[in-house]
């Protein structure tokens, strides 16, 4: 079968090709490579049956060729920033995560291709009182420009499964961790590590550090999307995919400087609730449904996280000044 | 107060402009006639503290000024056909409906105005085993592209609302109807009567005439949005606005004929569920949260229908051959 993998150059995205290749099939990989980076691709474009477009999903030409020939979309190309900066344009989530999805539907609609996978996030729930958080929660309610727009994509992918009879599988993704760090800083076991780095005898955590969260290894989220598009056939699925349990800010800094080897670091806590405008400080989905599918994860939130540690500190040059990540 | 209120020449828009303005307030409609009519304006121009802007709310720069010393905005400007035809765009919605709703956010936000009404729909919920609909239902599922598009502004709204401290009041409308016909043929009362003026003997009822469908009357509407937002003191809310009962849709065709005094009308269905692609055939909403702050409608959902035939039926003009409604 041949399928296409938007933001295939991501962290998620490029397992995912690396997974389907294995599995036997032609995959086109179609990202702009804002967030994706070319060395993930690197050992990927090695394969047979892998190809690769550098183009915008924004741009229609680019999403229409893309689709000829396709009996499968994996649509993992998305704006990845759920903080929103005061500098940054409002609309970024709307035009990179709504527009852009809106482009993947309807090039499929034209070119009679049904069947999307779409990689949604636990930010649609926002904040929530129930804990943890089942799939059919009461009416989420998205804090966030991101996960109101990833929401939005959601109920465009709705529409279009009602209208023109698509199958659609939506994940609702919560902390993926793994060795591919897309940029220094924007993930906190990167930012840790990355200051760590700097100054190995102070570490400043956003929050009061009791912030609780939970975490999947990358290769695990690629796997429990694929066994759910096996065998899940309604014709709109969604799924919770993340930890099924939760490790404190607090405990993941220790891992690190454990980790790293470094004796005397002070921590400074810059108080409050959240480490950030849109942060949700206690977080865990309910993974009961992907569960209920045959499908479990092999390692707990604090596993992830040691295994993710061991994962960065080999690859020091990530840390580098000049790097990008 | 200074209000503005987008979709002023609308059959909902024109009668809030008219309430508030007789309640003292200062109204600015900004309208771009697509779906609005002047002749619903004339007669709100006359009053004073009443001034109109013709103008779309997908021109950022009319968006912005329009903002400029407001204090509160009635966001009812959209796209307001459900059913999709196929020789449409596809993005028609989210175009006039999410981007015009973007632009109305972030130029509020530009200008420091924080309060809003808008009108959301019962589409975002799509087909429901739960009947009466309550506002929390669990994951609002949209089938159609319309309803989808006006869940994505909630979202969008939910956003602002967290980032940028905005007060927020949601109303999903369901068939309000009332004396001013935006569009021939589009509601099926209007439909009705505009068939059978044609041929008086044979109407067509598209489906099996067992669709249950709620109403209220446009009045009511403005009545219930006006007082949830002077009682409703979250900073987020959503109500549901709509008939507490239903009517089928042979009892609608039963006293049209009967008002309009037609004695041999042979009704004909073209049978199945629904009347269209993502027609819900049996719909009504809990409106036990717009009654709980003290608001009830006065006038049932066959008394709404009544009142509206008897209105439009002194308006023939309405359905001559040439106009377009």
């Amino acid at each position: 079968m041949r399928v296409l993998v938007t933001g295939g150059a991501g962290c998620i995205g490029s397992d995912l090709v690396a997974m389907l290749a294995s599995n036997g099939h032609e995959v086109r990989i179609l990202d702009n490579l804002s967030s994706g980076r070319r060395r993930h691709l690197t050992p990927l474009l090695d394969l047979p049956h892998v190809e690769f477009t550098e183009g915008d999903l924004l741009d229609w030409p680019t999403v229409d060729r893309a689709l000829s020939d396709v009996e499968f979309v994996h649509h993992l190309a998305a704006n990845p920033d759920i903080k929103f900066d005061v500098d940054e344009p409002t609309d970024k989530d709307l035009r990179q995560n709504v527009l852009a999805t809106y482009h993947v539907l309807e090039a499929m609609r034209k070119r009679g291709v049904r069947r999307i996978a779409f990689t949604s996030t636990s930010a649609v729930y926002g904040r929530s009182s129930v804990l943890p958080i089942p799939e059919d929660l009461a009416l989420p309610r998205p804090i966030s420009l991101y996960g109101a727009s990833k929401l939005a994509c959601e109920h465009l992918l709705s529409a279009f499964q009602n209208l023109f009879e698509f199958e659609c599988w939506i994940f609702r993704l919560a902390n993926i961790v793994g060795p591919k760090v897309r940029k220094r800083g924007r993930t906190v076991l990167a930012d840790f590590i990355s200051r760590l780095f700097k100054d190995p005898e102070r570490l400043v955590i956003l929050g009061d550090g009791t912030q609780q969260k939970s975490y999947l290894l990358t290769s695990e989220c690629v796997d429990a999307m694929l066994h759910c598009i096996e065998h899940a056939r309604e014709s709109f699925n969604i799924f919770n995919v993340g930890g099924d349990d939760w490790i404190s800010v607090s405990r993941i800094a220790e891992l690190v400087v454990e980790a790293m080897g470094l004796p005397n670091v002070r921590f400074e806590y810059t108080g409050g609730d959240g480490g950030w405008p849109g942060d949700v400080s206690r977080f865990r989905l309910d993974v009961s449904r992907v569960n209920a599918l045959g499908w479990r994860a092999c390692h707990n939130s604090e596993e992830a996280i040691r295994q993710t540690i061991k994962d960065l500190l080999e690859q020091p040059s990530l840390f580098d000044s000049t790097g990008d990540g």
